[in-house]
């Protein structure tokens, strides 16, 4: 491991457990099973149970740091993982990845059809902005405002969706570093970034501990696609849980392709010390949390 | 026409030409043309010179009718407009209605791709989020978050997103007229009622307000579809710049199966005067625009 503990030991385990219980529960409660015609099985089969919930326990996390607003977080938390949710349905289908298996289970187009994943994750995106913004007193108005902004702008043209259209254009070509770095900051790090952030923004912070979450969740993002392309070479479909070797047979450019599987794992290991490194200088009372979420992101295996 | 002017005479043509041209505007500044690998392109084609803008208009009418924040209604309008916009780039896909033509033009997947499509279709949702959440203080936080909260339930799974499932569903059945209301209800009335009522959502409304424009909305919602599915019969594919008789080829129920030419105009007609009803009834100082833009939608050609 990295061989630095800032603050008091942490039981992760312990501590994510409580977490994803609350997150499991509330995704079930709101992702509705009584949408017409078959539209809430297809959202519900995309959602639930399935997926390690990493962008949730990061908003939780990062709440938890600015001692947030806890029914925002957990609001926040669920948006953030539908949107991720809904990218992996439409990223599945024939005209896109064309891939049939994820976590294990068919796709979500080859059970119900293409036209249904396609409204199942359009309507899995409202869903998110729907969650961000309730009725009632539990959420400020500014919160949710800011909550909405935020969650835009990480998925879409500025975000993961750009990311996406970038991934596209890629196939077949040969990207250096800096380029494979702009499309994995989209794709994947927009979302995981603003994950952080959104959970930041659920308490009140100074510019300073944003300036230090806002390092620690772009190092964190980008740690967590080398890990994913390191992964897709290294391990096998039954432990990913999705199809392995996906990225090569493709012929699309990775952080393996380009940098070597060698110089990957040192990259994974310089980005976690980078992400650690901003939060030990943030000056937040407790970022256990975060710590050791960013050590799991690297040391993953699935 | 239907013989009744409640108020002093009202020049759509001028009324509307002014807000146009506003919206136009806004729609070439926010649909931006720089998200990478082409997706701003494609965004943009699905966008731009297209469309009566039916949407942002009737956002503004309701705003100007509660005397409410015109940024607010700008951004609105825009946002309706673009989750229209997405719905109709999935909506042509092949694996939807398979559609080539649109407003005269090639749809966006046969001039750009399905995965660019699929993409430019999130991407403009996301968009539509992120317009009504601005930075700063010109539209009220709280203004902000019951925007977000209407857009997003009237394109999800309870309003357009859920009507599609019925509509995908439904193909080669016979509904009655019941079933084929609630299909209707939820595809293409929720975002003609939430436009309605997110411009009104711009301003101060008491609650007899919000139900005369609730049920205008909801009348002319219904109005809208009625004529559509009459114009499918009546129109050639030139003036309606889409694939004419394309729903009874795809055996489709509508309006016109189900209740027959002659009672569907009649249909029209009788929601028209239930939407100007309410109109008369809501107390509103000036609901001219409002008015007008109703005729509008049942005498149309296209």
């Amino acid at each position: 491991m990295i061989g630095r503990v800032p603050q008091a030991a942490f039981d992760l385990a312990e501590w994510s457990g409580i977490r994803l219980a609350r997150v499991e529960r509330a995704l079930s409660d709101w992702v509705v099973a009584d949408a017409p015609a078959g539209l809430g099985d297809a959202m519900r089969y995309a959602v639930l149970d399935g997926g390690k919930r990493l962008r949730p326990l990061l908003v939780i996390a990062a709440c938890e740091a600015v001692a947030g607003n806890e029914e925002a977080a957990l609001r926040a938390g669920c948006a953030v993982e539908l949107i991720h949710a809904y990218s992996l349905v439409h990223d599945d289908m024939p005209c896109m990845d064309n891939d049939i298996l994820r976590r294990g289970k068919p796709t979500v187009h080859v059970k119900f059809g293409q036209a249904q994943a396609l409204l199942a994750g359009d309507a899995l995106q409202a869903l998110a902005f729907e969650l961000l913004a309730p009725e009632g007193d539990a959420v400020p108005a500014s919160i949710q405002a800011t909550l909405c902004r935020m969650l835009a702008c990480a998925a879409g043209h500025a975000g993961m969706a750009g990311g996406q259209a970038i991934d596209l254009a890629s196939i077949g070509l040969s990207l250096d570093e800096a380029q494979l770095r702009e499309m994995h900051r989209r794709k994947t790090g927009a979302l995981l970034e603003g994950s952080v952030m959104m959970g930041a923004a659920c308490g009140r912070t100074d510019a300073g501990e944003r300036a230090a979450l806002r390092a620690y969740g772009r190092a964190l993002g980008l740690a967590f696609q080398v890990v994913d392309d390191i992964l897709d070479v290294t391990a096998d479909s039954a432990t990913l849980g999705k199809t392995a070797g996906k990225d090569a047979d493709q012929n699309k450019p990775t952080y393996v392709s380009v940098l070597g599987l060698e110089r990957s794992r040192a990259y994974a290991r310089e980005l976690l010390d980078e992400a650690l490194a901003a939060l030990d200088g943030s000056g937040l009372a407790d970022t256990r949390a975060l710590h050791a979420l960013a050590i799991m992101v690297v040391d993953r295996d699935n």
